[in-house]
């Protein structure tokens, strides 16, 4: 049966499950698999099945925010995912995570939709082999990894950035990222915790890979070149993870 | 300067904008103005301005969920709008519905994105002189409507439709519908309170306007010829109702 | 069977009532009827019913606070009440509110009573049609409205004003108003909300109607003469505004 | 300065304060008082001062909920107030109560105002020596006493007694009184909790004085003449545990 | 049978327990009692059960903090207690209460253990008659007594003192201790607001002893030969209390 | 300086600490270390310091319960601690785990201790590099393991067994193992989420290691022989699993 907002069947998805909150990403990470198929776009969500090193994946979106971030891995769930691996450019928190992976071992649960499963207490933890797999084809790909912990919250414009309002409302942003550097969080996103909760809810491997693109404050940032290089590996990165991860190669 | 994900800025937007949730109906509403320019499509959000009975609308799109509509709101209100309708199709939850406008006086805020801005006691109020003037324009497109209170939140899965997930972990999604009614709760979504919310916050009117086109448990759905001829209806009461406020003949 | 507390039964009570927080200020309202005939002063709930320009209306107190005005409310629903209608004189949060009615949208429930109802995420939304007689009573009467929100509390000398305790603690009453002016609420007081919300449970019809008789911070307030005229023109207009709505003139 | 609601100065007001929850009631607690004095009947605030074996007491009214019950402490301790007691008539929870007097050692905080101040951490207990004043007082006027604890909730017809919105929301009000017969709880109120609470913060010494007239689900219930006499009795037990407390005799 | 943890039957524990928060504090208390017999020190409890003039007392221990002292409220109710009294040393927010016994009221419910039990409104309330023997017995012993409110609380070095993580983390320790002062709080500590709410709904009797050793900030505190014979005398103090109730002439 | 409870200093504890539950266990596992010395026995907190295979290593008791836990693992960060690795025995929810290791990739914070330290929405995870090497050693031993979430929770007799109290207050704790098992909960302690959320405070390495001796409702238990050898491994593993980590060999 057709799943409801991303309209695909079980036949369509691949157990290996690759996600972009950008549904216009997709199309990038597409031109990376071969024998390829599209499945559908609808509504934020763009899905094309291939395969890649042999290995049959599939590559949807999330859109933003983790109510739809819930429905993606939902309807994915239904149609078989065994495997979600979640991929993005994030801001890090701490100076020396430029150019970096961060491969999180976990997430604070800010935003709200893994509460309506869940109580909060309930960790948002990543699959240990999985990031041993990303760990794995981070090097292999000549970049450094950090694992750490990621926050996901609701309000990008409340919480995350200044905006006409914020600023009406007085509201201080920056209060949040010097909160969060005092628990040690490395980079904020809005979908993460969901994710890996839903993952360990389902009894499914998840984990969240992203690349370090721009640090806090826009003190240092990647551009031209090598902005572009590293959206080129993060693809990489995350597909050949899955790959190791298939091959089982990536046992201690 | 441009907005962060929507990709619009100042000049490109009217002060009246009409949000759909699906990127792809904004095409069907753009059909319906004149002179009509398309901004950008850009993550789920699609943008169109144009005119209609010579007042200058702009439709745009927030995709599913409340972090996203309130992204929307954001950049929309640093852009300029001053007037905010969401349009939609919703699930009835009174058997006398279908086929009706619910033009909703509040919202139930049982999203947590409102929440990051303001504590959850704070109501989700639509304005009164835009739902008297959708009420007008429901009434001269030849349909009736209700005005109610809609609720609105952030896990599909969890709390309004059942999944793989839902199952396996045995949760009753009939027990949100039953609680909701006890409230006389009309109807259900993830956007709306959070859209009231930010309105009322940011000193602009906002209203929504949803057609009824199927039942609680589907007890009785629009089909066919009859549920075309409603979205077409529902479309033009939203654009018809934003030129009777426009003209200042709604006073009562 | 005579209610519990205001000592009333099913034949007294009109199916439009008036609700007043202060017991005497009902006598005040009493004069106004004709025909009128005292039911009871019982607790802090004194009760009289007569005719006002040949609609039946009965007008009753709540005493002060959300717990007393909800049993004032269930009694009256219990006697068969179909619309309230609260009444009161109010400070305004913002300046140019002086000698105008505040007829509101909807409270912030920051009291507690009606959380023993349904969750604080329902918002306490008034009825449109009341609204828009209460409007057109109160242009009739010569005076100006404003449609907006109001915040009611539980607190009085821990929220809204300073007293003995809350200096020897050290807190600042101040910071209240500071942080429901930036929520563009524009009145507090203790009973609204719960009385709204209550009327939503109950499906049936209310409104609020307060006049601004003194600004924030003692600004401005209306005195002598002035301050007369505004509780007389404040009772002519609620009792219009019913009359307006009994002969349902007020659609749009 | 007069205060506020219930119009009374610092010269009006006794250092011992009794309150009522009922403003009639004090009528005739006054009439055991000699060169008793009427001080004001504002709102549901109606103040006696006089003598009571040569002590000079004040009595005055609550009304209904923790709200008002507020203001009326606060309003005291403007004035004065150095002890408070509250008396009243109460349903027992447990089947040996009826015709006892229940001298409260703490209540439990389910009403919210008294949150305003404090957080419900805080327990909401009386003073040691006005509770052996009063177990004293209980003896030698022939009665008997329980000193355990009260409950204090905002929701009369939401969590007390069913109404007609109560049956219509179908909600099962007898499940409060399984729940607090759980917890050891003896009796229900709306304003204890909140009096307990401010006068440990006021650091000025109160407790709460019932005769129970009746028993949960009208098992039993004090008729005819034992009704006038238990009221009578829990009158002058008040007055007379006040009188032992000034004279100093209660030392254990 | 056997408690699980603390190895102990219902013919071992005595009616009456005497709980120490330091297991090896117990040893000390053990050598004030007579026919004195080990029962068991197993994990963090030990315990000993003899006679004090002629009374059959248990003397155990709690460990540090509400989790482990429910435990051992909890395995001693299964042995039959029908009296608990908690003995320990303290430190005094007010500078008047060195050297004098804090005979808590009640306490602040700030640790959780309590509330997995019962929820947080509800009041951690001393027995009465506990109180006015151990008050009497402080007299006798030729020391003063207090009366008032403790707070316990679970985070030893988050709220109550500074370590090197909370430097790390700039957490304002000393805030803990200003805010509890407002509220008339004497003395903090990790147990007794839960072994309080648990006597209350067991039914049974319960106190808190304490001996006020040090002040606030280190103001002042007792030292040498003092201290020493503050220890022994609490001790007396205790144990003369539960013999003064078990004779039962402490009545008033 | 000394620390305040379990009396240690910075030259006492090694960088590497392992924890046990309780203080008698530190006595067996002490035995496995050459070189050893025993620092102190203060509290509930047993410490001795020696060498496994080369590496220092204190091992150390935490008591029962989160406060005490964070109190030992503040002290020892107080004096040094990098890397902390919990020890003990386990319930397990699932059925094929019995003589199994649980080794947890997280924990679910139901303790409220570490709430005090920050919001519950943060992930209580375990560092991978100390997991992966408590993954090998395990292997290394000839036994099997298992990465999951364990759940810490406050209250024993409350939430996880039947007690005198839980039976009147008609409590049913096998809830907490129905709901706990749905969100694939493996083992339930009442120490792990705490001393998880303290280490990624603190940025240091942590850990939990249990041995499963008993599934839930007593299904199957390790005895005799069995149970013996079961804690004689846990032991070696622990402690191999330190020394694997110092040797850096566990790279994947």
């Amino acid at each position: 049966m057709e799943t409801l907002y991303s309209k695909t069947t079980e036949k369509d998805i691949a157990k290996y499950v690759l996600f972009s909150g950008d549904p216009w990403r997709v199309e990038t990470v597409a031109k990376q698999l071969e024998d390829v198929k599209h499945i559908a776009f609808a509504r934020e969500f763009n899905t094309y099945t291939g395969f890649y090193k042999g290995v049959r994946i599939t590559v949807t979106s999330t859109g933003i925010g983790a109510p739809s971030a819930a429905i993606a891995m939902e309807e994915m769930y239904q149609c078989g995912m065994e495997v979600a691996v979640r991929m993005g450019t994030t801001m890090g928190l701490k100076d020396d995570m430029l150019g970096k992976l961060l491969i999180s071992t976990g997430a604070m649960r800010e935003e709200a939709t893994s509460k309506t499963y869940v109580p909060e207490s309930y960790p948002a933890v990543a699959d240990i082999e999985l990031i041993n797999c990303m760990n794995k084809s981070t090097l292999k790909n000549g970049r450094q990894y950090i694992n750490g912990i990621t926050c996901s919250m609701d309000g990008f414009y409340s919480q995350m950035r200044d905006s006409r309002l914020s600023e009406e409302m007085n509201r201080d942003i920056g209060e949040t990222f010097a909160r969060l550097k005092k628990y040690n969080i490395l980079a904020v996103d809005m979908e993460s915790s969901c994710m890996l909760t839903l993952a360990n809810l389902m009894g499914i491997k998840a984990c969240i890979v992203t690349m370090t693109t721009v640090l806090e404050n826009l003190k240092d940032f990647l551009k031209g070149e090598a902005r572009t290089q590293s959206e080129i590996d993060l693809c990489k990165i995350a597909l050949d993870g899955i790959a190791i991860y298939d091959k089982g190669v990536a046992d201690i």
